[in-house]
């Protein structure tokens, strides 16, 4: 026992002051002077400008635009596919192109603490060799020559580090330190991204992150941004980059991108590579996070799939599937003349009547779908619910206890945050469901997607075209962006892992968006729900509705939300902006 | 207490005799006297036939052929592209074609308790009907027009029961009772097949059942059938229908195909529709079973395989992938001039030597690709070992403890089966392991993927072609036909799930195969295997070997199955038959 004794305190004594977990607040507070410092002073905004941006509700839109110069505001505005053929032409240089959205990058960083990592050196570097490239070459490098991009900070881009928000990941690879990989190793979708000639510039944090902090909505900066990929939600509405990439397991796309007004692409699973992302969900592989895109441009998503997919993934990523882009599966009335698409229409879920504003939204679709005289299917009884949906996701996605999440957070002792602490009940992890009750919840989601897919063939008999419906319609999510920790509920069969693009509508008018006389909640759920929607706090935040496709079908989806996108900018021509 | 029981006695007088479980014995006396009726009286053989067959040592070839007119044996002895040619050009009938099958199924079943189910008299009204189409029509009702098929008793077909050799679940569905999916619930692929004009004949068994017995290995009779498709291996190799259908998790269709000297074709999983099938192992989906065809003749089986998938599986099937047969893909010397394909070659799997015959028939197929040019890289020591695939593929397809087969088994009360004892010790059901254990190797299945793709992808390097290898070449298992409960090793890496073709090669012969003089096992495991091997007893055993693609690319792999096959025969006529 004394030898035993003897041997602890020794130990005790002589353990370096290095080997002593530093203090996470310590580790914080380096990283921000680091990243600090990879901004030119040139791009520094004034502190009054910072302080005043604070203060202020909004700061997308006129605000943003009003620190900027008129050629940074200019080339920021346009989207891909037209940036692309002014460098095609010759018209622009990369070089201008990046630096113009590094810029805006920044600013938008220093109004809204949203880049975990900052790479405008490097992206300026590889947009020199991108210029040197077309001038010895007369063509550009690929499809996505010389667009900025930023990811989500579970992607790795070499050069950068990848925390997660993870305090104790910061100069580690994924929590493991000298590892080799630290910096150099890159997920798969980025290779293919810098082979395109795409420029990523920087990578987002998750919504809240003890790095940081909270992501605000910018067009209400009392709301929430959303998550779980608020931060590039946040980018996109300050347009800090021609396109962003983010992971969705259930709504961690779809959700930012409708909170701050901006296009999203989520496609099915395995159609984009998800090799080499950093905690992809793939511990059990039932409901892996997909790659889902985010953008002020519908043409710069399908931009950016259809040239993801010309790279053939599949070679490399064993996971993603040998499905090229499908011209055959594109709709057009050219192509397809006499044929009118019917879509289905979900006014709720069966769980939550929208907001107002979401429910405005959802009728300015519809007006627009029949003015154009396309059929919609009203459906909202229909379908397997969307409560038996999250009942599944539940078990399948937060059953094992999220133990990676876990050892995350253990490493640096940093505390957990307010949105995973329902998680980690008293602090603690939690012991993971037993694997016949996972089981159950696979079966059961089995069953659900079947049902569902059933359904939706059925849809057949009911349109006038003989067919099913093409797409869905529905809300994204029941409100606009909520108080941060408010009620959470989601609007899309979540476990069928749908492929889904978001599309911005109009904004919530307090003046307009009351909740009506004859309003009955569906559940209980929905009456807490609508309880908290508050017309004054809410006013001015972006609505949007969603619409889902069949699985692996995104080239047929995307030509539908082409075709909404068309109908509702010729309804809006007739009846005015906001309607 | 009194009340309590005087109740349970009160419950077991008033218990009626109806609700006693009957039984195990008697049911399956009633149905196989049910089945027997199902065997038109001029097909019945003699007893002393039968008791012949039984004390032969082989019962595949000559044996069965004596037993059948010329017009049958010829019948019977083409593949199904000649006889859907020789039907499309009004020189055969359907009804001819489905009876011969019929009446050789009826003496294989006869001759080795192979079906559980028969459906003679539908298949030939089926045949009728195709016949009645085709003088009305002048045409075809689709590509598989007349061709006999049969399946695994885990497919559902209309009019038959599917018990999958389970006592318990006769006269059920799948277990339960009165759910009015008895007899007329089908899974897709068999809709599938019937839309082509394909006529399920009847089905077959697991290898060992308490309904039917074992199944013996008809090239000796004192061999295993292998498992678990071992009745449809046995079916082939008596030639009783132009094709079956089984079910494949690791190695179920490829080892029966192996010990009976059949062809066979698996898939990349969700190419063939799997829905609707009993038990297909999707309790997890991780490493669900895939539907895998057998046959005599590779034609045969690229003709199902295409003709499944002109009918769009992926519309009714939502796990089945929209990748049509992509004639890109598919390899000629006359479509890629001067390309010559180069094979990986593994002489074993890094764990065991392949006993003697199984050595030759690799040496054979060697040889042959030596002798035509073809490159063929020696690969033992590279790629992950099967090994390791083995510990991934336990806890995945068996850590739950394999609840549906023991709640299957206690429906009737019948003995556990010898095959299935280490699943239940004790004859008790095990706890399954945890979650977190079963995700832990969900990981690993996911590494070892990878691990296998970049080692596959790498082998570009030593290729003369600077592609990768195009399929590699191994044994098909490293024995023939072993002893009932011999002992059992895999010799392909399961986990990877890659689609396969075994290719018969030769015959054991045991004046030629003996363990070589320098011997040394390469582990234990091969030291144990190769003691049992016994020149004598497995001499006349059919030998096959492997051949493996990567995934999701079926049509390149048959291309290579093809040209394996081709350059066998130019060898073998070089050379003579055994060589």
């Amino acid at each position: 026992m004394e030898i035993q004794g003897a041997h602890c305190l020794t130990h005790h004594t002589y353990l370096r002051p290095s080997s002593l977990p530093r203090p996470w607040r310590e580790i914080v507070a380096e990283k921000r002077r680091d990243d600090d410092a990879k901004i030119p002073a040139h791009w520094k905004l004034d502190e009054d400008v910072i302080a005043n941006a604070r203060s202020r509700k909004q700061i997308a839109g006129d605000f943003i635009d009003s620190l900027l110069d008129s050629r940074t505001r200019h080339l920021t505005s346009a989207d891909a596919p037209d940036l692309v053929d002014r460098m095609a032409n010759g018209l622009l240089t990369a070089v201008e192109v990046v630096s113009a959205y590094c810029k805006r990058a920044a600013y938008a960083h220093q109004l809204s603490n949203i880049l975990l990592e900052i790479g405008f050196d490097g992206a300026i570097s590889r947009a020199k060799e991108l210029d040197d490239y077309f001038t010895a070459n007369g063509t550009l490098i690929g499809p996505l020559h010389g667009i900025p991009v930023t990811l989500k900070d579970q992607f790795h881009v070499k050069g950068l580090g990848t925390s997660m928000g993870y305090v104790g990941w910061i100069g580690t690879f994924e929590g493991k330190k000298d590892t080799g990989k630290e910096k150099s190793f890159e997920s798969e979708v980025v290779r293919e991204l810098w082979s395109l000639g795409a420029v990523p510039i920087g990578k987002n944090a998750e919504t809240n992150n003890n790095i940081l902090g909270y992501t605000w909505n910018p067009w209400n900066q009392r709301l929430s941004s959303g998550g779980s990929s608020g931060g590039e939600g946040v980018l996109q509405a300050l347009r800090g980059s021609a396109f962003g990439s983010g992971t969705d397991a259930g709504g961690s796309v779809s959700m930012p991108a409708a909170f701050q007004g901006r296009f999203s692409f989520k496609p099915s699973s395995s159609r984009i590579a998800s090799g080499g992302i950093a905690n992809s969900g793939q511990r059990q592989q039932v409901m892996p996070a997909v790659v889902g895109l985010m953008s002020n441009s519908l043409a710069t998503l399908k931009l950016v799939f259809k040239s993801l997919l010309s790279t053939e993934p599949w070679l490399h990523d064993l996971y993603t599937l040998p499905i090229p882009w499908r011209v055959e599966r594109e709709y057009s009335a050219e192509k397809e003349p006499g044929y009118q698409p019917a879509f289905g229409f979900f006014a709720n879920g069966g769980v939550v009547t929208p907001h107002p504003p979401i429910s405005r939204a959802l009728s300015i679709v519809k007006n627009a779908l029949e003015e154009s005289g396309y059929q919609h299917l009203a459906s909202r009884l229909g379908p397997p619910s969307n409560n038996e949906s999250a009942q599944i996701h539940g078990p399948i996605t937060r059953g094992d206890g999220c133990p990676n999440a876990w050892e995350a957070i253990q490493l640096s002792g940093e505390p957990i945050i307010p949105q995973l602490r329902n998680l980690f009940p008293d602090g603690k992890l939690r012991p993971p469901i037993s694997l016949l009750e996972f089981e159950k919840a696979v079966v059961h989601m089995t069953d659900f997607r079947n049902r569902y897919h059933d359904y939706w063939t059925s849809s057949a008999e009911k349109t006038r075209t003989g067919r099913p419906v093409e797409a869905v319609i529905s809300a994204a999510t029941p409100y606009t962006g909520i108080l941060p920790g408010g009620f959470k509920i989601h609007e899309l069969p979540q476990c069928t892992r749908l492929p889904n693009v978001v599309i911005p509508v109009t904004f919530a008018d307090k003046n307009i968006d009351r909740v009506s006389s004859d309003y009955t909640p569906l559940t209980e759920q929905d009456r807490v729900n609508m309880a908290t929607y508050d017309a004054e706090a809410q006013n001015g935040a972006p609505t949007a509705v969603q619409i889902f496709g069949r699985r692996w079908d995104e080239e047929r989806l995307l030509s539908m939300a082409r075709l909404v996108i068309d109908v509702l900018k010729k309804y809006s021509q007739k009846h005015g902006g906001r309607s």
